[in-house]
């Protein structure tokens, strides 16, 4: 027997049952145009998946659970199957709200397939609850609900009893983490496989994380194989955020063979309708949708960032963008982005410059802004900063005059940039402006409140400055095909430019970034410490570990101790202040598992 | 047999391991000069409960058990009960990172007391995993061990063995949540109550919340009850931050007597060593800790208020605060709540007007600022404001000059104040400054981003404007007990003063507080949606189900169509751009159950 199965890969709207379901509904029309006998949609198509307290309104739950009825109304001649929170009104989450799961339906003749299962639904038995993900905190899981009913977790771990062409399949559905079982105590897919089903599927909600995808696809070709079946892994498009990070969904969906090998895999990022077939136990592609390579890591990195970015401003129906262009990388790279993502009309970029910035970063700004084709302005802010410092200095306390640091000035200066000035200038020219803060110096708190940290979206803040770098080489080699951004960007010392002792001339930036990049990487994204950092040094091993330049710590430190000062600085500068102007930092582009924003807790915890 | 008993309402420091023990082991020795037998410590009292990530580092777990360690050294010739972080290195959370549970550790004679547990010590069982609580995310319970080792949860909810006065006693103890099992499967009080213990203690970490005190009372009074037994509820004071809401702990510690009756009441807000007796199974005060009256509403607000801000800016070892006085009543509260907490020396005040300000608000800021005693300036903002519309409209795009709304003049008016102006003051001041938005305005996206949104604290942040209102009124009356913040500030209608048209003469703010405190209490407190409200509207029962003023709605709207088109504007307003502010707004001093900031997720979710 020949099945004709088509994935839905769609973008998911989160918040939006309505938006989603009509656009289910069309793919389901073009499924049976195309003769397909099932249609597979992803994990919480209907509601979406990082909701936040909006889980918790009675309205939005009875609008998921009408949606999830039209949709199984819609299954006439074709089996869907499809993810969206249950509700029983009867029964209560721990906190007392009402009880939710998270659910996977299988529909077919307009009714909900046959299955042993308590309820007409499969219940998502693994909630992860670590960095972005709040499962536990909404959903009720399969395992509580056993104990509750007084059966084995097993009872309620069954595949569905669908028909297409007149013959009985067995399909075994899981949910997204319960294919990713190693420290759950109830492994879905070994339960599941003692039904020996026809079919496997996994429906998921899985955000993209750089080298993600191909963990994802071992795992899961891995499991095909141990259960002897074909699997099929569907995933959707589209962003989601939890306020602080923007999630980018890339799709990447596949089906695997019994013996483990792709018969279908699905671009990333791309959202469409794809078919495979099966037939007799084995798997095979439909139509044209060819296998894709793993993509090198600065494509990777451009792909999420121009599509979390894309996505994003989309969302906050924000077409236009206004940036400042300080002739440094970041300020490069955003301004490129923005160029590249809505069009050089929609681009305003400002030079802003005070006596401190230098003529060649001035000229290298100019020089980007006209290869981009973007607008471009000088607005200097030497007046503003004078008459501040002098409406300062003019305060009386206790009948002396406030007296205002260079170390303040400098701060003046950084707020006088983008709260002054492109705030009122993005309003001017009907858009947003840029945050263009990347992740080293959110680490450090390198920085200034309302100053270079404010904007409405911090597209580089999850890249490290050698990601940045990589990421403005890829723009101009793969995405330009054009020196767009001058070779000298690149090549300058960076420098924030905002006194005498620190221009790029002089001083530049107090992080060098070729070792603390890697320093900061080991704290926040491998929960290392400074004393395991001050083993490895000693034991000669360090470089190797962070993943830095070899022989750099010797160059950059004459000594021990000024190895073990600098070690000690930049881990009392991750948190207090640094802590605190994250908190207060713009939504981030998020591409790696560990970006600060709503799901580093740390970054968004005070300890001080 | 007489057991005298020290209840340590101590200041949990959260991340701070070493710091608490030492507080612990001064507790300890006074508890042993005062010859009692047993000292009780709070829930984690050696790392502080809500730290984020800060579980996910080894090292701070490696610090928290020697701390344990230590503790446990020190129990001789006194029994010890208190709560630790218990890791078991050998094991795996879900998400794969080590084991860890929530403990409470009784020890004596140096050692860990007796019991049937399978660890030396009892594992917490209910595991909270809303607002604000994520146990579930960092916390293995005793029913998920249960589970692994295929045992029945009560196996692992016994109580412990000590000995005191030669004579073995029998103590039941529970971890926070264990006692509020209204929706959890397995309810350790009725678990631990099958053994007949002698004693029954709760050790907590309960964030004080509006009216909780007299709620967690009265449920652990009827707990005595039940269990026929004495108990000791024991909470500890301080504040813990999930980044952005500052949630204060109140202590209130309690001990009950088997009627249930209190036999003494630890103050609220205020840390101690308090002592009972257990006599007989009766339980009785020792020394002079006599019960509290429940607190009036407004006095509740104010030590809630008072406390957070003053704990916060201690950690944050901010002694001065500048901050704006327009002459309103948000900014004259929040500047007698500075003065009173810091002292007149340490806050600077900063009337900055513009054209659009009256001389009405101009005199009543002043007024206040010569009461309170602080140090005050007038910074105006008029020729900032001109210049920066110059350069603004000096910038050209595809030839033609940018224009400035009205609406962008004023945005760029209150920028200008709180980015420009307030925090170079305040740096020069040697201080942070304040952001004095309400609660109304946080729901409306009534405010200006870097303008009257910024600053590093809203210490006003979850109050509704009528609480705004009744602070200040209670500061006069009862803190200051003096008029200090003039009868004028109470008098005026609410304008941000920023045009023409929204001055105190003309027509304020578009907010109406008297009756949209209550809409927006509803859509945020209450989860409810403009379809409850307008069926509500529709049968008259509105204003009571609300809470506002009888006959107001009748008033404030001439027509049904007039009464929807408001809905609907705030409605839309709760959402959108309205989120995207709160996501860059400061920390919140919380005093409701439902703040807005890191626990309340819908408010940091841009659903669009």
């Amino acid at each position: 027997m020949q099945l004709k199965i088509a994935l839905a890969q769609m973008e998911v709207a989160p918040g939006r049952p309505r938006a989603n379901l009509s656009r289910m509904l069309s793919y389901l029309g073009k499924a049976k145009e195309q003769k397909a006998d099932m249609i597979i949609f992803p994990e919480l198509a209907i509601p979406g998946y990082l909701l936040g307290d909006l889980w918790e309104y009675e309205w939005f739950l009875r609008e998921c659970e009408e949606c999830g009825r039209e949709m199984i109304g819609a299954s006439a001649g074709i089996i869907a199957v499809f993810g969206n929170i249950a509700v029983d009104w009867e029964k209560y989450n721990k906190d007392g709200r009402v009880r939710k799961y998270n659910a996977c339906f299988v529909a077919e003749g307009k009714k909900p397939a046959e299955s042993p299962l308590p309820y007409p639904f499969y219940i998502k038995t693994a909630l992860p609850n670590y960095r972005q993900f709040d499962d536990a905190r909404h959903f009720h899981s399969s395992i509580s609900l056993a104990l509750e009913l007084g059966r084995p977790p097993s009872d309620l771990i069954q595949p569905f009893k669908v028909t297409a062409k007149g013959k009985e399949i067995s399909l075994a559905c899981m949910i997204c983490e319960d294919g990713w079982v190693d420290f759950y105590p109830v492994k879905p897919p070994l339960l599941l496989a003692k039904a020996r089903p026809d079919i496997f599927i996994n429906i998921s909600s899985s955000p993209f994380s750089l080298g993600k995808t191909a963990l994802r696809h071992g795992l899961f070709s891995g499991l095909a194989q141990k259960v002897a079946a074909p699997l099929l892994y569907l995933n959707h498009t589209g962003i989601q955020n939890n306020g602080k990070n923007i999630y980018t969904y890339d799709g990447a969906s596949r089906a695997f063979a019994p013996s483990g090998d792709v018969a279908l895999a699905c671009p990333s990022f791309a959202e469409g309708l794809f078919f495979c077939r099966c037939d007799n136990g084995g798997l095979f592609p439909e139509g044209d949708a060819s296998g894709e390579q793993p993509p090198e890591i600065a494509r990777e990195i451009c792909d999420a960032v121009v599509y979390g970015t894309k996505k994003f401003l989309e969302q906050c129906q924000i077409e236009k963008m206004a940036a400042g262009l300080s002739g440094g990388i970041d300020s490069a790279v955003a301004a490129a982005l923005y160029t590249h993502i809505l069009g050089k009309e929609n681009v305003l970029l400002l030079n802003m410059p005070s006596r401190y910035n230098s003529p060649t970063t001035i000229d290298l700004a100019g020089r980007l802004a006209k290869n981009l084709g973007a607008h471009y302005a000088s607005v200097p802010i030497g007046g503003s900063v004078d008459f501040t410092a002098k409406q300062i200095r003019s305060i009386r306390v206790n009948g002396r005059k406030l007296a205002l640091s260079d170390f303040a000035l400098e701060n003046v200066q950084a707020r006088d940039r983008s709260s002054r000035i492109l705030a009122a200038a993005a309003a001017a020219f009907g858009g947003g402006f840029s945050c263009n803060a990347n992740k080293s110096e959110l680490t450090a708190g390198y920085g200034t409140f309302y100053g270079d940290l404010a904007g409405m979206l911090a597209p580089l803040g999850d890249l490290w400055k050698y990601q940045v770098y990589a990421l403005g080489r890829y723009l101009n080699t793969d995405v330009f095909q054009a020196e767009k951004i001058p070779e000298g960007i690149f090549a300058i010392t960076p420098s924030a430019e905002l006194s005498a002792a620190q221009t790029v001339g002089t001083g530049g930036d107090p992080i060098y970034y070729p070792y603390h990049d890697y320093l900061f990487r080991a704290f926040v994204e491998k929960n290392l410490s400074p004393l395991e950092i001050a083993l490895w040094y000693k034991e000669g091993e360090l470089e190797e570990k962070i993943g830095c330049e070899k022989g750099l710590t010797g160059r950059l430190f004459p000594s021990r101790q000024d190895f073990f000062a600098d070690l000690e600085r930049w881990w009392l500068a991750l948190g207090g202040l640094s802590i605190a102007k994250r908190i207060q930092a713009p939504p981030i582009v998020t591409v790696s598992d560990r970006a600060f924003g709503g799901s580093d807790r740390l970054a968004t915890s005070y300890i001080l």
